[in-house]
């Protein structure tokens, strides 16, 4: 059983779940001081992109662009972000941003500036991860 | 004449080209806080990556991901960053940045905690890009 907690994170935030694309799960991030911001993680323990077969890493890619343009047409933000660290979790998980110029820290990266973490309503998750997944469908 | 710094700075930072890539430029960034922080920007003008063509898009993986390989193999890091923003240059450009457990902002993001700009002495400039330009070729 692995410890890494992305390998199970698919089952412990499965009221987040958008939807599993062939090779990742795409789920809302719990904390939307960013609205609409998502996570990708793939299916498999892996580390870094070229790790990847480049096979499967250009499906990825392909899977990271139709999270981003969904965001997109839900959110019509500024630029959307697309960060891949894993310096904390080192399972390939990408931070998918819509950004907006109304924002506080715009144009600055979303980890510029410290803030209080947002949560939402059940409601509230369940109306934005329905409008994401229906711009992916 | 475009107004847009990224399609000039293959010409600007001349002195920190490392490689031209087919469908991108890679250069050393200046700023050098963080050893081996390299740029590679797409040589068309595009925003999203979901505005390139497909074929496009995979091509500049495998590069952005030759990249990432080489700074892996100089640098040893404990994780490479890769982030794709955009924010105050709208013009695709990808920040790709070996992390050591060493730094003193680890595991935390690039962009977390402000730092003095770290600029080097010419030759310090030319001996990492004549390192990564070797892991890549």
């Amino acid at each position: 059983m692995s410890d890494c907690p992305m390998c199970h994170r698919w089952d412990t935030d499965s009221d987040l779940r958008i939807i599993e694309l062939p090779h990742s799960y795409v789920i809302l991030n719990r904390e939307q001081y960013f609205p609409g911001y998502t996570l990708l993680f793939t299916k498999v323990h892996a580390t870094e992109l070229f790790h990847l077969h480049r096979d499967v890493r250009g499906a990825l890619m392909e899977e990271v662009c139709q999270v981003a343009q969904a965001l997109f047409a839900v959110y019509q933000p500024a630029k959307i972000n697309y960060e891949l660290l894993g310096n904390m979790v080192p399972h390939i998980h990408w931070h998918i941003v819509p950004r907006f110029s109304s924002e506080p820290l715009w144009p600055r990266p979303i980890w510029a500036e410290q803030h209080d973490e947002l949560h939402l309503p059940p409601d509230e998750y369940r109306r934005r991860i329905e409008n994401i997944r229906s711009a992916l469908l």
